[in-house]
């Protein structure tokens, strides 16, 4: 058993099969991928044996796929120039099969997919990255719903010092879009650095935030909940039914038992993306003495004709109490390019109209992460002052 | 904006560009893979451009990757009977490349890796499994290392009840391999399922775990920590330096002043797998009156002959004190094709030529998670009795 350190670890490599996990030595692991200087990355697969392959970037459009060089060794490389700091995913496609980036450690899930990811580091970016700066507490926990009959997972973000403190604190309910869940905001959103790094900056007061699972048939992300290592069915059976809405005030009432929070309106939040923009409307419509602050990301804004709901129903009369309580922020924002575009300038027709006051932000880009990060990153300062 | 529900979301489906997130509506998603009828399994990938793809499963020996069979659409389909019932990875290898299963939404990623996963069920695998029982809460929090003068990333798993209740709480202090972190325990291993169905099944008593990042050299997870999205070095500089060990006093003293525990020996156990179980040994040999339930999976013995550290010198005057310091439980237990086994043999020796006493337990298998999982289930029970 005396054997010097190399040794002891080049031993473990012949041994390796799938027999022996948590060891992998794999030749491919030597290749950098993605090589990031500055603004220029190039990405790397060996694939000798692979006719063709491709990368699909989110930062590409869809049509302007690169095709790689190879070298004489089988490796691919791709580089790409002058990319804005952000945080970006992408796929290789081999021989048209679409797979992630063996050399990048880093992945993601969105919806049922999976990809690699990378930051482009810059000022753009910075709050998205972890900082040498206090970290709050991320929990994933259930709570007991009596209306759905079932216990569901919530993320819940706690603010450095939360625990050690004895203070009362506001909350935001933070929801996520259709092809979501309860992880999404942590996992693609990267909520825990843009809060930790706000809050560290001055730039937002300490807060709690709330983030559920906005479909009300899946009580958990895949593989956390009974479902089990479930297919992710984006369009479920409980959209526009109105029973995430109608059930809110579980979430809120758990909250408010279990955290110590300053309990009324000027300390409550409620924002979401795409269709968690939507049920941030309607939440908040149907509860109009409940939040303060609302933001809409994306927001679809009307259900489908057929599907009908109490929640849905006589929205301009719930908007027009809303409006007259005086909340204090009504923040829409939106991509240039966005499908759901023209809804919301339906919507912004509305509320311009019946005079409700609101914040509107036009960006560039679509449906995009990019987007609803720095939607976040914007509106968040703007809350409980 | 008068549209059917099902028109509604037909339209986004020519919209869905990479400008476009968080929604996929792509042919391959039709597939079902893998398709799991009892103990058997069928993976299938649309893959009509490829020469040969092939399945790499953690089941199957290396040399033993099965060639699919393409059908007239382009799905390969391969078929594997008889998997007892446990969890499972897996990857395809498209025309050399290894790809994770686009229809599977549930990966995993083990060192630097990312894997499809899948569960057969069976009374084996039923703890691996959320149940319909009280779930505990799981937290990532951040605690000050004076002596690595950083702040730190760990996973707690307080158990069901646990925020409501005043109790005190034993802490089992679970610790990773050589290519884990702080997440690794929660997501391979499963963790937080096992307590959560043993604790209901009255099996093992509600307790607090406490899984922290070994490696001194990584504050906390790719993604998560300072360094970025970095790439998993699995030597880090870290290793055998006893830093881990001879800071780990700092993790017992903040669980201590942050969760309500039961502060002695009898209430403290540690156990950790193969660099965990190495790390194990060496923290409670270091400090005999600490823990009394120690648990070694799979576990390196030795360092390396060139690493020093007072943690490593005198282990058998340690071991002495530690045995007439009357634990109540040393627990060793390994596969029969482990890599280890020869060390873990021969640390028995010595145990044995000093009356230490120790359960040991020989399973099946090499150095797996299959195998880890199992140990902790197997281990909980006998804890705090």
């Amino acid at each position: 058993m005396k054997i010097t350190s190399i040794l002891y670890l080049l031993l473990l490599g012949p041994l390796i099969g799938n027999a022996q996990e948590n060891l992998d030595f794999s030749g491919n692991k030597t290749i950098v991928s993605p090589d990031i200087n500055g603004k220029q990355i190039t990405f790397r697969l060996l694939a000798p044996e692979a006719k063709t392959v491709k990368l699909e970037g989110n930062w590409m459009k869809t049509d302007d796929l690169n095709f790689g060089i190879k070298d004489s060794r089988g490796v691919w490389s791709f580089t790409n120039q002058d990319l804005k700091p952000d945080i970006y995913t992408y796929s290789f496609i081999v021989d048209g099969v679409k797979a992630t980036d063996p050399n990048n450690a880093y992945q993601v899930r969105d919806v049922s997919s999976v990809m690699s990811m990378f930051i482009v580091n810059g000022p753009e970016s910075s709050n998205y990255t972890v900082q040498n700066v206090p970290h709050g507490t991320v929990a994933k926990r259930w709570y007991t719903s009596r209306g759905l009959k079932e216990d569901r997972r919530l993320t819940v973000y706690t603010p450095p010092g939360y625990e050690a403190s004895k203070e009362k604190y506001p909350v935001l309910y933070l929801l996520h879009g259709m092809g979501g869940d309860e992880e999404a905001w942590m996992t693609l959103g990267r909520a825990s650095q843009i809060l930790d790094n706000l809050i560290a900056q001055g730039k937002a007061k300490p807060m709690i935030v709330i983030m559920p699972n906005g479909h009300t048939s899946n009580a958990a992300a895949p593989g956390e909940s009974s479902k089990g290592f479930y297919k992710i069915d984006m369009v479920t059976p409980d959209i526009f039914t109105g029973d995430m809405e109608a059930n809110f005030n579980e979430i809120i009432a758990f909250t408010e038992q279990n955290y110590r929070v300053k309990a009324d309106a000027k300390n409550r939040a409620i924002a979401g993306l795409s269709m968690g923009g939507f049920h941030s409307l309607y939440i908040s419509a149907n509860q109009p003495k409940t939040f303060d602050y609302i933001g809409l990301f994306s927001p679809a804004i009307l259900p489908p004709e057929n599907k009908k709901s109490t929640i849905y129903e006589n929205l301009d009369a719930k908007l027009q109490v809303q409006k007259n309580n005086a909340y204090r922020l009504y923040w829409i924002a939106i991509g240039k390019t966005d499908f759901l575009y023209k809804h919301v300038a339906g919507f912004r027709d509305k509320l311009d109209k019946m005079n409700f006051s609101y914040q509107y932000v036009e960006s560039e880009g679509g449906h995009t992460w990019s987007n609803w990060r720095k939607y976040l990153n914007d509106f968040v300062p703007q809350l409980f002052k």
